[in-house]
């Protein structure tokens, strides 16, 4: 050996560098242990995961939110964290939800120091506007958290991801096992960025587990647990089916818009979030597809049963996946060769080498706010306090063709359209339509689109008189009082920001 | 805006570097377009992808050999690219084969410097062996040439991929399409490592073109070509079924020895390559699984329409296929749920966080030559010049439980089995048995196995024996003159040297 390698060296100087070979098994020792070779990756527990994922003080954890409020795993690693004493951690989840109500604690006692994620509620989102934290929330959109991780603003030392299923290798998907949550979308972007991969599984299956979403060459440590969420709770505060006549008014307003806009036509595409008016507005168009023998070439993003019900009527070709939203979309993903799962990448990054977003002719949103320049608040509600999240709200809004607002005017005794939004999240330059029960707007960047509208026979107004409609109804909203002090910034989609939250004062301050 | 920037500055001195807010699509500038915003990507050749690419000289781009002597990208490309006037780019193609030949003259005029590839044949490999190319030519293992890549000793600038079917965006597989080569294992890793990736595809279909192998975020530019490859050689000079009498008693041999190695039980795995024997044993093993009642898990690496046969037959259950060896293979991919396409970084990359051989129980391999040392050649013949490759074998010889060479004792009145192999790819302490036709010999590390053998009524022999008859029938071969000068570095799959090639003197030399 020693000669070849002289002789290497002497003729190629620059290849110096060359190690010489030492055994067949020299970098990859497990090989030579029957049990090691298939084993090395499982913990006996969380503890001897952590341990082994070399976490230190400071570092950044990420987890995602598939399982919204029935997460079984953030909580959970978090007291871990706690117990074992870990300090000044920035805490990176896709989202947090009122399930994460502990983490409170865990702020106060020092364990987690920073937060980016998409939105937060609940009474962690309560205490956070009430100035919790030291550091403020970097409060992301789903695209946007990609985009940190790609400039590496956002570097995930140890990613903690619950999958119902897995592989002694790390093979996972969310489809399989007992509690499926379907889509891994947010998921596939952390286990391709982080430094070091946790998988808590529920179910430990033999191996090859494939084809996977999280897959054996992204995984370093697995744990076997009790529980990593319950999947009925996903739908909570999300997705669900409304009879509420002033939902359906909007719902069908909104169908209205899309069916004239001149985009509803063969091969078009779509995406509704999670909202009921939204949910709602898929069953009316299912109608005029079915009547105007229209086949929408794909659906993206969030993916509901009202959805996934389009997709087996023939009615959508395709469904592209980043989070499922009732167990119905996750049965989908499981069984429909045509719904396709896609990473928060692949979905909606502006600095992916390609969003889907980009293909979208319509999508429906929801709002806390609008303003009367289009601006879009999902994330303060009128008190000034965090409850909501800004998801894949601006990133659609600007990619898609027509982006159509549906909200009510008035939400108990409180308007939605107002003079200013509280804060920004998605600006007005990318909203083309808002459709409340009281009447449409249309943005005047687009007067082609109000004009296809009112030829249809459409009532389009200014959104001027529907604020002043509301105005008219409940009053101007009081102010809210606010200290300078900056609780949570809000960036945009490309890492910019766009806004900041400020700490709210208590009603005795 | 810049005054809540201020504040935020103000408040956050660290948080300095955060940039304002400019406008929705200030980052984004091609949703501003609507023809941008789905053509981006595309080219309306080749020559202005390798300029939109960025090429320089001196840098390095990338192939995949799926379809193996019926590629038409490496060469049209290298066309294009000395036309166009590069200099002393480094060729890294996952291999090479005798349809290359065409390289010799790029080699010659500067235009390719230094060469990265499993292998290569044809008059290529006879040049390169006398002598052509100042750099000595880097021979790597399938899994060995994703370690470089990680390692970063190899760096690809540019990726050239050739496809049968992309959409706008750049999803692509190879099952749909005209030109079908089944799985693109060996780009998958290309595509995740280069930093810029130009697709050719033969055709464009509307988005979205998924599930997808190659992904719309790995891909920046495409090009519409009228051929990318040849599925029909996809098969030449590889995976054939034989009716060789000598091939057939080799083939029959080594399923003895599966059958009785212990290894033979329900749930096993195995890899067969594409050689001849090893393609004729599956069809062995076939009888001896439907007599037992044995249904292997799994069958890994380069998949054949005879392991496709076995897998429709209900007696492997899933097919983790890096390379599909002929159409039956391709179309078994398009159609069969559990016959999976996988990266070669999933398939054998030794510092992959995981490697699917690992799991293998039984690896049946080639050899050109084995000595008695059971060191093995797969890359020089007897002539001392260049035929083969190194694939997968020695990453797969040292990963799986059972590894078993089949050969000819003789070939052409040359000896297979020989005191020193002229080159070592593969360590004899990753090779179990030999199998040839004139008898089998267990490393001597393996006694068990041999006992196994034995006890089951099979002649087990010394492998000095098979070295002395194959003397005893052709005489001991000649040695082949070499000059000093290395003209190939055999890396071994951690990317040690194992061995070196000499530039092989001319017979009047």
């Amino acid at each position: 050996m020693s000669n070849i390698i002289e002789a290497l060296r002497q003729q190629f100087p620059d290849k110096n560098a060359l190690q010489p070979f030492v055994d067949a098994n020299h970098n990859t020792p497990w090989l030579n242990d029957l049990t090691q070779k298939h084993e090395r990756k499982l913990c006996a527990d969380l503890q001897e995961a952590i341990v082994k994922s070399g976490l230190k003080d400071g570092m950044t954890i990420s987890f995602h939110h598939h399982f919204r409020e029935g997460d079984k795993v953030i909580n959970k690693v978090m007291d871990t964290l706690a117990e074992m004493g870990f300090k000044d951690l920035t805490l990176a989840s896709s989202s947090l939800m009122s399930c994460n109500a502990p983490l409170v604690k865990h702020i106060r006692n020092g364990v987690i120091s920073k937060i980016y994620t998409s939105g937060m509620r609940g009474k962690l989102a309560d205490a956070v506007s009430h100035g919790l934290m030291k550091e403020p929330v970097q409060i992301h959109s789903h695209g946007g958290r990609v985009h940190l991780l790609q400039s590496g603003e956002l570097k995930i030392d140890v990613a903690f991801l619950g999958v119902p299923c897995s592989d002694e290798f790390g093979n996972a998907n969310g489809t399989d096992g007992k509690s499926r949550c379907g889509s891994l979308g947010y998921a596939m972007v952390d286990a391709a960025f982080a430094r070091n991969v946790v998988l808590l599984t529920e179910s430990l299956v033999p191996f090859p587990n494939m084809p996977a979403s999280i897959v054996q060459d992204q995984v370093d440590y697995i744990v076997q647990v009790e529980e990593v969420g319950d999947p009925a709770k996903i739908s909570v505060g999300a997705a669900r089916v409304t009879s509420n006549p002033r939902e359906l008014l909007i719902a069908r307003s909104a169908a209205d818009v899309i069916e004239h806009s001149g985009y509803f036509k063969p091969g078009f595409s779509i995406q509704t979030g999670s909202g009921a008016a939204s949910t709602a507005c898929t069953r009316f168009l299912e109608d005029r597809m079915q009547k105007q023998n229209i086949v929408a070439r794909f659906a993206l993003g969030g993916i509901t049963g009202s959805i996934v019900d389009l997709h087996e009527k023939g009615l959508i070709e395709k469904l592209l996946d980043t989070q499922c939203f009732d167990a119905n979309a996750a049965a989908s993903l499981a069984t429909n060769p045509n719904h396709v799962e896609i990473s928060t990448n692949v979905y909606a990054n502006p600095t992916s080498k390609a969003a889907c977003c980009d293909q979208l002719d319509v999508v429906i949103l929801s709002a806390l706010e609008i303003d009367l320049d289009f601006n879009v608040n999902v994330i303060t509600g009128s008190d000034g306090v965090m409850r909501g999240a800004s998801g894949g709200h601006c990133d659609v809004a600007t990619a898609a063709n027509l982006t159509v607002i549906v909200a009510p005017l008035i939400r108990s005794r409180i308007p939605t359209v107002v003079r200013h939004v509280t804060t920004c999240v998605t600006p007005g330059e990318s909203i083309d339509v808002l459709v409340t029960d009281h009447g449409i707007a249309v943005n005047p960047a687009r007067p082609e689109v109000a004009e296809q509208l009112t030829a249809a026979g459409l009532t389009v107004m200014p959104i001027e008189a529907l604020y002043a409609r509301a105005v008219a109804l409940v009053g101007e909203p009081k102010p809210i009082a606010f200290h300078d002090r900056i609780v949570g910034v809000i960036r945009y989609r490309d890492g910019s920001v766009i806004d900041v939250v400020r700490q709210v004062k208590e009603d005795d301050e």
